[in-house]
C-alpha cells in the first residue's frame, strides 16, 4: 500500500554503480539547460528570474518522490507560465508584491487540486479535453508566447494576454526600439535556430557521435547566454539601453507561506484548475511516451499526487506552478537518467547555481532570454496535426479550430473553457445520436442485417430494431424519439423487436425511456420485446419492474424473438378472422 | 419550409364544428382553474398577484402559434416560479421595483436562449439532465415549496431559497401567528386534499360520469376561494389579521419594455438558462406523455421556438417566466382539447378575468392560495422513484440524492448545477471505462467469446481484444493503458488484434491513440492487426495515415485475422531457427 505512495521505494532499494554515474551525467546536463529556461520561463510569467530558480529545485523532489515516471523533468513551462500570467495578472500588475503572491496562492491551490484528484482517483477528468482541442490550444500559446517576447527583442513596452493587445501595444511603441537590444536579440534568435537545426549534422561531420552531438546542440542557450553576457560586459551596452537580467538574490529558496485570502482564493480557484488539467494532461503525454520507449509504465491517478506534491513545494519554497516539461524530459531522456534520483541532481545543480552562479548572469541581456523562449515555442507550433484532422474529421478540426482563434484572440483561459465546452457539445451530440438500424433476416440464415443494405426478408407486422450502443440519459430522449417515429411510418406493425447485442449498459434514464416505449406502444396495441440482451444488463433489468411491465418477452436470440413475433402475429389474425362478422356466417 | 415553423397553417385548416366547441368547453374548464393558480403562482414567485394573470395570456397565444404540442398549456408553474423567486432575489427583495423588472429580463433572456437553442438544433443539450437528477430536483424543489407556504397558513414571515434559512425565519416568528388565518389555512388544505382524494368517487357514487366527476374535482380549488372569500367577507376576518389578497388592478396585460442593462443581463444569464432548461425538460416530456396518448409526435427543437415564443411573449406583456405546466395540460387534455386553440381560447377567458373579476376577488385570504399551492406541489413529491432506482442503478441513486440534498440545503441554482454536474461526471466516469474483453475461438466454429466466460481457443503469441464501444476522446487514453498492459502480462505475445464488430465510430483522439498504440507495439516487435472494422469507419481510416503506418493488416472477419496471424507467427518461428546458429550447424 505504502509502496504503491511512494514509488521510490520500488527502484530505490539496489541503487547506486551505473544508475547513479548515469543519473550524475543526465542531472548535470539538464542543468546546464535548465538555468537559461528557468529564468526566461520566470519573466514570461512576469515574475522575477529568480524565482523560476526557486521553483525548479524542491518541486522536482516532491515528484521524484511520488511521481511514477522515471525521467519526466518537472519545472517551470512555457504554456503554465502564461496562464500564470494571465490568472494573476487579474490580481495585481506583473512583477507587483500581490502578483508575485498571487503566483503562489496559484502553486499551493493546482497542489492540491491535482493532489485531491489524485486522491479521488480523477484522474479521467483530464479526458475533458480532447486531443485536437489540446493540440489547437498548445499552438495557439506558442504563437501568443512567441509574439508577446518580441518586446524584449525590440527593446520596448508591450502587453496583453492576447494577440489583439499585444499587436496593439507592440504597433504603439515600435518607434522606441533599441538598436543594440535588437542586434543582440536577432543575432541570438538566428544562433539558436541554427544550433537547432545545423549544430549536430556539424558536429556529426566532424566525427562526434550522435547522442554527443545531439546533447551539445541541446546545450545551445548557453552558449548564447555567456556569448551575449560577455559582448554586453565588453561592449558596456548596459549603458547603450540593453536591459539586463540585473541581480539576483545569492539564495537557496525563501520558505513561503502563501497568503490565506478567501476572496483571493475564490478568484484564483477557476485559473488554478484549469492550470491543473492543462499542466496535468501535458505532462501524463509527456511521461507516458518516453515510459513506452523502455517498456515502462505511469500511473495516472499517482501522476496527479506526483504532480500535486510538486506545486504544494512550490507553493512554500516561493515558486509558482509546475509541471513536467517536454523539453527537459526529453534531454533528461536522452542524456541516459535512469530513476528519479537524477531530477534530484538536477534539483542541486540548480541550488549551487543559485548559490554561486546568479553574480555571472548580472549582465544577461533579456532579449537573449525572450530568443531562448521564442525558438522553444515555435516548437509547440504545429501545423501538420490541423491539416491531418481536417483530413479525418471535420467536427474535430472545427473544435480545434474554434479553440484556436478563441485562444489567439481572447487569452488562454477563455481558450480553454471553449475548448472544453466544444470538445463536449460535440461529444453530446454525437452522443445523443447513436447508431441503430432497421434489420431484417437474410435468406436462409439466422443472420439479421440493416434493411438498407441487404436484400432481407422482413415482415410488415414486425419491425426489428438493432441498437448499436449503450443506452444512457444522453440517447434516451433520442431512444424513445425514434421508435415511435418509426412505428408511426409503418402503421401495420404489431410487435416491435428490440435487439440489443451491441448494449452493454442501460442506465436509470434509458430504463424510463424503454417503460415510456413500452406503455405508448401497449397504447397503440403493439407488442414489445427485446433480443440478445447481454447477461449484466438483464442481471440489472431484473432489479426493476420494467420486465413486468412489458408486453412482450426477451428472447435469447433475435431468430427465435422474429418466428416468435410471426406466430403470435399469425394467431391473432386468425383469432381476428373468427371475431369477424363474416366468419361468423360461415362466409370466409 | 413556413409550414414546419409554423404549426398552426397544419391544424388551422378545417377547424371548426365539433373541434371548436371541445376546445371551447377545455378553455372554459381551464380557466377556471388557472384563475387561483395564477394568482398563487406569481406570489410565490414573490410577485404581485396580477403578474400570473398576465403571464396566462400573451405567452398561451404565443406558444399555440409555435409549438407543436396540441393540448400543452404554458404559463407560470411553481418550480420555475421558485426559481425566478431565487434568481431575482439576488437583484432586489421580492415585490419591489427591481425585483419585477428583473422578472421580465429573466423571461426575455430565457426566450431568447430557448428560440436561439431551437434555431441552432440544441435540443439535445437538454440531455445534460439525466432523469433521476431532474426527478430529484422537482421532488426537493417540491419540498421547500410547500415549506415556504407554511408561513402564509400560520399568517407570520418567513424567508429563504432553502429549508435552513425557511426552518429557522419560520421558528423564529412561529409565535405571531393569526388563528383565524391558520384555521382558514389548515381548513382549505384538508378541503384542497379531500377534493382531490374523496370528491370524484363521492360524485361518482352520486351517478355522475367519470370524466364529469373527474373535471368537477379538479375545479375544487374555484371553491376553496369562494367559500373562504365568502368568510373573510361576512366574518369581516381582515380586521381580525387575515391577509387577503387585496386590490388588483382591472387591466389587460401592460407593453413592457424589459430593462436593457449590460450588467443585470450578465447577472441574470446562468439563471435564466438554468430556468430554460429546466422550464424545456419539464414541458417537453408533459407534451410528449400527452402527445403520445393520441398517437400525435412533438418536435423537440420546434418546442424550443414555442416556448421561446411565450417567455419573450411574457417579457413584453408584464409578465415572468412561463413553461408547460403538467397539472393545466392534463386538465386541458382530459377536457377534451383538440387544438391550441383551446390555448388561445383561455388566454380570452384569463383576459375577461383580469378585465371583470378581480375585484371579487379582493377579499380572497392568501392562506387559501398558499394551500392550494401545497396540495399541488406535494403531487411533485415523488420517493416511489428514489427506490426504484436505488434498486437498479446505485451510481444514479447516488447523483438523485446527491441533488435533492444540494438543492434542499442551498437551493435551486446550486441543485440544478450540481445536478448537471454529477449526471456529467457519471456519465465521463463510466464513458472512460469502456468494456472490451479478451475474446478467443470457440472450438469447432467461427465465432469469438470472452475467454473469462467461455472454454476458448487461444493462442499464446496472439492477443485478440474485442472493443465493444465506440472510441472517443473520452475512453482514448484508457484504450491506450488496457491494450499496453495486456500486453505487459502476457510476454510472449507476437500479435494484437483489435476487434471491431461494435465499434460505430473512431474520433480524432482515439486515432492518434491507436497510432501511438501501433507505435509502441512495433517497438516491441509486436504487429497490430485490426478486424471486422465497420463500413463508415474504414471509410474514416482510408482518409488519415494510420492504415499507412499500421504494422499488421486489417482484416474483414476475425477468424480470418487469428488465422493469417497464427500463420504469420509460425513462419516468424520458422525463419528464427533457421538464422538459429544451431541451425546452421546442422544441429536442428
Amino acid at each position: 500500500m505504502i509502496r504503491k505512495f511512494l514509488p521510490i521505494l520500488e527502484w530505490g532499494k539496489g541503487y547506486g554503480g551505473a544508475m547513479l554515474t548515469n543519473d550524475l551525467i543526465a542531472a548535470l546536463i539538464v542543468t546546464i539547460m535548465l538555468i537559461p529556461q528557468s529564468l526566461a520561463y520566470a519573466m514570461l510569467a512576469g515574475l522575477p528570474p529568480e524565482i523560476g530558480l526557486y521553483a525548479s529545485m524542491l518541486p522536482i523532489i516532491a515528484y521524484a518522490l511520488f511521481g511514477t515516471s522515471r525521467t519526466l523533468a518537472v519545472g517551470p513551462v512555457a504554456v503554465v507560465s502564461l496562464m500564470t500570467l494571465a490568472a494573476a495578472g487579474n490580481v495585481g500588475t506583473p512583477g507587483s508584491a500581490e502578483f508575485i503572491a498571487a503566483a503562489l496562492v496559484l502553486a499551493l491551490l493546482s497542489g492540491v487540486i491535482l493532489l485531491a484528484m489524485g486522491l479521488l482517483r480523477l484522474g479521467f477528468l483530464a479526458n475533458l479535453l480532447s486531443h485536437p482541442v489540446v493540440s489547437g490550444f498548445i499552438t495557439a500559446s506558442g504563437i501568443i508566447i512567441a509574439t508577446s517576447q518580441i518586446k524584449s527583442i525590440l527593446g520596448i513596452k508591450a502587453n496583453g494576454e492576447a494577440m489583439p493587445g499585444l499587436l496593439r501595444t507592440l504597433a504603439e511603441n515600435i518607434g522606441d526600439t533599441n538598436v543594440p537590444t535588437l542586434i543582440i536579440g536577432v543575432l541570438a534568435t538566428a544562433f539558436l535556430f541554427w544550433v537547432r537545426k545545423g549544430l549536430k549534422p556539424l558536429l556529426m561531420r566532424f566525427g562526434m557521435a550522435v547522442r554527443a552531438a545531439d546533447l551539445t546542440a541541446k546545450a545551445g542557450p548557453i552558449f548564447a547566454v555567456a556569448i551575449s553576457t560577455l559582448a554586453v560586459l565588453m561592449l558596456d551596452l548596459e549603458s547603450r539601453g540593453v536591459k539586463v537580467i540585473g541581480e539576483i538574490p545569492q539564495s537557496l529558496p525563501p520558505i513561503t507561506i502563501p497568503l490565506f485570502d478567501a476572496a483571493l482564493w475564490q478568484s484564483l480557484f477557476i485559473p488554478a484548475l484549469l492550470i491543473s488539467i492543462i499542466g496535468f494532461v501535458e505532462s501524463v503525454s509527456v511521461a507516458q511516451t518516453l515510459a513506452a520507449k523502455r517498456r515502462q509504465r505511469i500511473n495516472p491517478n499517482q501522476e496527479l499526487i506526483g504532480l500535486g506534491a510538486a506545486n504544494v513545494a512550490a507553493g512554500f519554497t516561493g515558486g509558482y506552478p509546475v509541471t513536467g516539461g517536454f523539453a527537459r524530459s526529453v534531454v533528461n531522456f536522452d542524456a541516459g537518467a535512469e530513476t528519479p534520483a537524477a531530477g534530484a541532481f538536477t534539483a542541486i545543480g540548480i541550488a549551487l547555481a543559485a548559490l554561486f552562479l546568479t553574480p555571472l548572469l548580472y549582465a544577461l541581456p533579456i532579449a537573449t532570454l525572450a530568443a531562448t523562449i521564442i525558438v522553444a515555442v515555435l516548437s509547440l507550433v504545429d501545423f501538420k496535426t490541423p491539416r491531418e484532422i481536417f483530413r479525418y474529421s471535420k467536427p474535430d478540426f472545427a473544435a480545434m479550430t474554434a479553440t484556436i482563434i478563441v485562444t489567439l484572440l481572447a487569452g488562454v483561459e477563455p481558450g480553454v473553457i471553449a475548448g472544453v465546452g466544444l470538445s463536449l457539445a460535440l461529444y453530446l451530440w454525437r452522443a445523443s445520436r447513436p447508431h441503430a438500424a432497421i434489420v431484417g433476416r437474410v435468406p436462409d440464415s439466422e443472420h439479421f442485417r440493416n434493411v438498407k443494405r441487404h436484400k432481407v426478408y422482413t415482415d410488415p407486422r414486425i419491425l426489428t430494431i438493432r441498437i448499436d450502443e449503450s443506452l444512457t440519459y444522453f440517447n434516451a430522449r433520442w431512444l424513445e424519439d425514434y421508435v415511435l417515429e418509426q412505428v408511426a411510418q409503418q402503421p401495420s406493425v404489431r410487435h416491435v423487436i428490440l435487439m440489443c447485442p451491441a448494449v452493454n449498459a442501460i442506465d436509470a434514464s434509458a430504463l424510463e425511456s424503454l417503460e415510456a416505449i413500452n406503455h405508448r406502444l401497449e397504447d397503440g396495441e403493439i407488442h414489445m420485446h427485446l433480443s440478445e440482451v447481454k447477461g449484466p444488463v438483464m442481471d440489472a433489468l431484473k432489479r426493476s419492474d420494467f420486465l413486468h411491465e412489458l408486453s412482450g418477452k426477451v428472447f435469447l436470440s433475435q431468430n427465435a424473438a422474429f418466428a416468435a413475433a410471426i406466430a403470435i402475429a399469425d394467431a391473432e389474425e386468425n383469432l381476428d378472422i373468427e371475431g369477424d362478422p363474416l366468419f361468423a356466417r360461415g362466409m370466409i
